[in-house]
């Protein structure tokens, strides 16, 4: 008898967490994926089980987590910040790539090309203390707002992915952020937004030096963590291949191939498709920002999750 | 009554945590030093508190949690590959510094200086993956024998340095290794031995490039993590400033200096000394391993905690 009641615990124990966990995924075959993953690589007795400290889960950011349209969040903190530092750099009204931010030229910038971008992110992402920085992108997050979903860029995180980061970590999953996006404009705020601590999150570096008991932010690019830096990140940081990894765009295919030809573990792939016009952006193939093509043609070959966020997902943002 | 109750319980509590903490600690300043820091910095309702997301420890590893003498270990790690490796490679019976490791010629070997040992390093630790360096590593750390201590290398760590690593998690905080060591060298082995996951180890680096689904190690150094470019790896994989770091050399020293200029919090600044020729090595301004002197003199000024190996630790190995 007791051993029959705890058979029945057991039972109904699984069966309420499947019905619980990820409550803003629609039930079908890629909410059934995941769930089925981390049941069997979490179960002892299963083939495919998973020590704790092997448990590891990377995503990618922007796009992944978060929303990147019309550009990369990152890029409007840039310009806030030309337009917050303006003052003290008159000569930037008539040098581009300030000119065309300061005049809301959108369509000059993206022609200013990745010269532009670049002189746009050393000029507001260098030349101070990383505290001196943290404490400027803290100041952004609580308060710059998105230019047509009218709200904080922190309210436009996904929730779907949300709970999926907290059902990992509720099953001894080791979660870690592997963005394109730069380390430190993401570590301020994505530990507080996402519960990822600060030595989790990997991103693209510039160089930084060790000048009077600080840490000075140096303008020079020192680390690109995207498509094959995204491994290599990886190697420095974790130090071990991943066993899940979640992208959506070609930029995460390296780190998801990479994930994929663990010899040691069963994998967990994952793209999030940007299918909803409505409530969020539609594109992929021939998108600038967050292109997925040869990504997408592989997944499908493969057998990878591809969520359809239209169809997928209850709601996109949290309430 | 209940109130009084409860203040006894407490009494008792800690009374017993302090007497079963630390073990192989001599009572003495410097235990006392360690367990008052962290009961304040833990302490709710001290002014002194702080929360667990900032509880950031870091350590030296050679020196500080395992010995270091008569040379690095992982020195003695490159001559033993020298040796397995050089059936393939005759041609290194008759050039520098091979000659030397193959003919147990420790003089001429530090006579090839900088450029011997990066050679050295160079043909050992890298020309394959990650992956197989790992089992490189293992293999090694589970066979090799310490010249004059006859046991294995693991057998080489502090007992008190993993009580106190032990102690500092059961209070919160997070652990880290900031070595000027290899990274790839450490991982293999450290996160066993020290209970430190390989994402919290950090070191020196050589290059890695991402190939045909690979991470393969590149005869170039990357970064070197000693001096003040612990600071910088501590910014690059932790991303915040810690409040306690355990050293035992200059080279640790900028290190602790950059822990101690923490604005925010109450910090811990502790230097292994090594005073113990009998039980392990006795050694320091004059050094070439390990040279503890400008850090020396700035401790016994600012009132840092000098662990006097000889006087404070009842036990130097595990048994």
């Amino acid at each position: 008898m007791k051993i029959l009641l705890t058979g029945l615990i057991l039972i109904v124990g699984t069966f309420a967490t499947a019905q619980d966990v990820l409550p803003s995924w629609n039930n079908g075959k890629n909410r059934t994926n995941v769930i089925e993953y981390v049941e069997v690589v979490t179960n002892k007795k299963s083939g495919d089980f998973i020590p704790k400290k092997d448990r590891i889960a990377v995503f990618d950011n922007d796009g992944t987590l978060w929303s990147e349209q019309p550009i990369y969040f990152q890029l409007f903190f840039a310009m806030d910040r030309v337009k917050a530092l303006a003052p003290k750099h008159p000569e930037w009204k008539t040098i581009e790539p300030f000119k065309s931010v300061l005049s809301n030229d959108m369509k000059s910038l993206i022609k200013s090309g990745k010269k532009g971008l670049l002189t746009l992110l050393m000029a507001t992402h260098a030349g101070m203390s990383d505290e001196e920085f943290d404490a400027v992108v803290v100041e952004w997050i609580k308060t710059a707002k998105h230019p047509t979903k009218k709200v904080h860029y922190s309210k436009l995180v996904f929730q779907p992915m949300l709970e999926l980061l907290e059902y990992l970590r509720s099953n001894g999953f080791k979660t870690f952020i592997v963005s394109g996006g730069g380390i430190d404009f993401m570590r301020p705020w994505a530990s507080e937004v996402y519960g990822i601590p600060s030595n989790q999150i990997i991103g693209s570096q510039i160089e930084v030096k060790y000048e009077d008991k600080k840490i000075v932010r140096v303008p020079k690019i020192k680390f690109i963590d995207d498509n094959e830096g995204k491994p290599v990140g990886i190697h420095y940081h974790i130090g071990k291949r991943p066993v899940a990894a979640f992208g959506n765009s070609d930029g995460d295919f390296d780190m998801m191939l990479y994930t994929e030809a663990n010899k040691k573990y069963k994998t967990l792939e994952l793209y999030v498709h940007h299918t909803d016009g409505k409530r969020e952006w539609a594109y992929d193939r021939k998108s600038h920002i967050g292109k997925l093509d040869k990504g997408l043609n592989y997944a499908e070959e493969h057998n990878w999750s591809v969520i359809d966020m239209k169809k997928d997902w209850k709601v996109i943002y949290p309430l």
